[in-house]
């Protein structure tokens, strides 16, 4: 037993969860579906593969993904000691609190799209027991990775496993669509430096501003990433691929990040598909799929978002944003965002004339 | 008095008309609000400059979208002669119907995104007349541009004069926001025709598959538009710019684009956002802009669509497109896709929770 009083899950435990993949044959159903519209052939272009995608994952050629939920995952970060943000970090705190009174920016988004919101306390610098937030305080916030590693093994696993129950608490609870938010002063800078150290990118090109720093702020921020890296990069960098993605988790990530990739875990198990937001939770989701390949098929991708980093990580995801806008806000935004245009595809997926209905025959179709 | 009765405005009433520019005072103010909400600076980054367009457009900080119209110019081409499209011609006139009957792709998008939809036979090749759709046949359908320009100057005054009066019209029906769509088989052409004209493009890199074309027939249709482009320019290359914009609407281009032309200059006069859709629409607002610089100013791009030419039309426009997606649909689709993100963003502008209401007193801020 440990200081939260229960058993986490081994490494090997996590290592060996599997995850069917979605139903081929529902996609391909669903893709004829879209061919005897009345219309161009893939006019609705990425829309119409991501309707075939909902459906794949839910089985089921009558999709619903009326009940829409969005985690929004709250964590302090202790590299913010080395003045890469703007932000006290006091604004996690009350971020958080305005999310559990309902009035962040998310709540009000939420609200104009139908979809709930939960926030998390993962671990925010703070002993105040915050209604209205699931309590999942690993500890006052990682640690500062230019000291040691952001979190410990056993940490890491318990923030993946807390995303993990979090997606079957979802599932049980009847929601169709989880989106993933977070809300933690530093998590660009841990979010950045995963990406770059999973992909092997130099943080000089791939460090962006985060919700907005100033240029010696920006240079500062590109140091400490670089440096994390060189740190860590010798123990993780001749690792296994499950093993290496995981050990940048815990030494440069923090515990949101760890508790998204625990998110996507869970929405490969549990077969629900899951909203990728911006840059942090691409960084979750590059570890999620290092983990376990099958979560790919259950992630969607909202924006493309400000950060170079974000565009970089899409691109390795194999995944195409819905939306620009650059936005930078967090707090899952993009990704709410993004919802009435999933629900709009999927009411003209269900809705809109056959071809059978008309007496068009056919539009010109791609050869 | 001509083939339609009336008195159609001159090229010198056209080119002398007027539009205020929105009120810099209110778009200032409207990004004032937006710095006041408890949220990083900039956070919704463009939809946050939309909704100050838009509320400097109506000349108020309290914007009011709700009333939305989308209008599709449906016409003829007469370069379909020439094989540039696998669709036979026959399709404009039934899609027409489909819109008539409000079962076309773009109403079943519309009733999801709480859109009404007006079509208007702008020059569709037949004798029959559709109910429910605004009659203002030109011709049917505009001339081969290889024999001859595919308008002449009055059909072309009258088109765009036209599309003004139906931006009047939607003004004093109380819509507050147009959306500009099209259909026709061949516009891909026309459009394409104009935009590298208007831009000293060279077809070969910026012609696209329209709504599905094999390679054959994407070769012919640049070799086409190449011819196009010789034969008329000659004639506008040494004109003044808005006799040139005239001209290449009026020898390559099409009633559907000449009236979507006056939309934006109408929405310039009668101080009415405007969304532009795709290729087509974004080809039209060049059009408009070279010929009344103040229409720039009321436009919103919706989406990047799929052909080279959209995205170089944008950024020839100075405009971001808010979704990506690959569309290729028309009528007006990726105009009605981005509806739903507009209302976001003013919902958002509207009811999100302001700095002085929680004890956050900023967050981190590009300097």
């Amino acid at each position: 037993m440990n200081q939260w009083g229960l058993k986490v899950m081994t490494k090997e435990e996590l290592f060996s969860l599997k995850a069917d993949k979605p139903s081929e044959e529902i996609y391909k159903e669903a893709g004829k579906i879209w061919d005897s519209i009345a219309k161009p052939i893939d006019g609705l272009g990425d829309f119409e593969r991501v309707v075939c995608q909902l459906c794949a994952v839910q089985n089921t050629l009558s999709i619903d993904i009326e009940k829409k939920i969005l985690l929004v995952f709250c964590a302090d970060n202790g590299i913010v000691e080395e003045g890469i943000s703007q932000s006290p970090q006091s604004v996690t705190l009350e971020v958080t609190k305005s999310l559990s009174k309902e009035i962040s920016s998310s709540n009000t988004l939420a609200r104009s799209v139908g979809c709930e919101v939960w926030p998390v306390d993962m671990g925010i610098n703070s002993d105040e027991m915050i209604s209205n937030v699931i309590a999942r305080k690993i500890s006052k916030g990682s640690r500062n990775f230019l000291n040691e590693a952001a979190m410990t093994e056993e940490e890491t696993l318990r923030a993946v496993e807390i995303g993990i129950e979090l997606s079957k608490k979802c599932k049980e609870e009847g929601y169709k669509l989880i989106a993933t938010g977070e809300m933690g002063i530093g998590n660009t800078t841990t979010a950045t430096s995963i990406i770059c150290a999973l992909l092997s990118l130099d943080p000089a090109s791939f460090t962006g501003r985060g919700a907005g720093l100033d240029d010696s702020g920006l240079e500062r921020k590109k140091k400490v990433i670089r440096a994390g890296i060189e740190k860590y990069a010798p123990a993780y960098e001749k690792l296994p691929a499950k093993e290496k993605a995981f050990e940048i988790l815990r030494c440069l990530g923090g515990y949101d990040i760890a508790a998204m990739t625990g998110v996507y875990i869970g929405c490969a198990i549990y077969k629900i598909p899951v909203l990728i937001d911006g840059l942090i939770s691409a960084g979750a989701a590059l570890v999620a799929n290092s983990i376990l390949e099958e979560c790919k098929d259950y992630e969607i991708a909202s924006h493309s978002g400000r950060e170079n980093g974000l565009m970089v990580c899409l691109e390795a995801l194999g995944k195409n944003a819905l939306i620009n806008g650059n936005m930078a806000l967090g707090e899952g935004t993009g990704a709410l965002m993004v919802m009435p245009l999933l629900d709009s595809s999927v009411f003209f997926y269900k809705n809109a004339t056959r071809f059978s209905q008309t007496p068009i025959e056919t539009y010109e179709r791609f050869n």
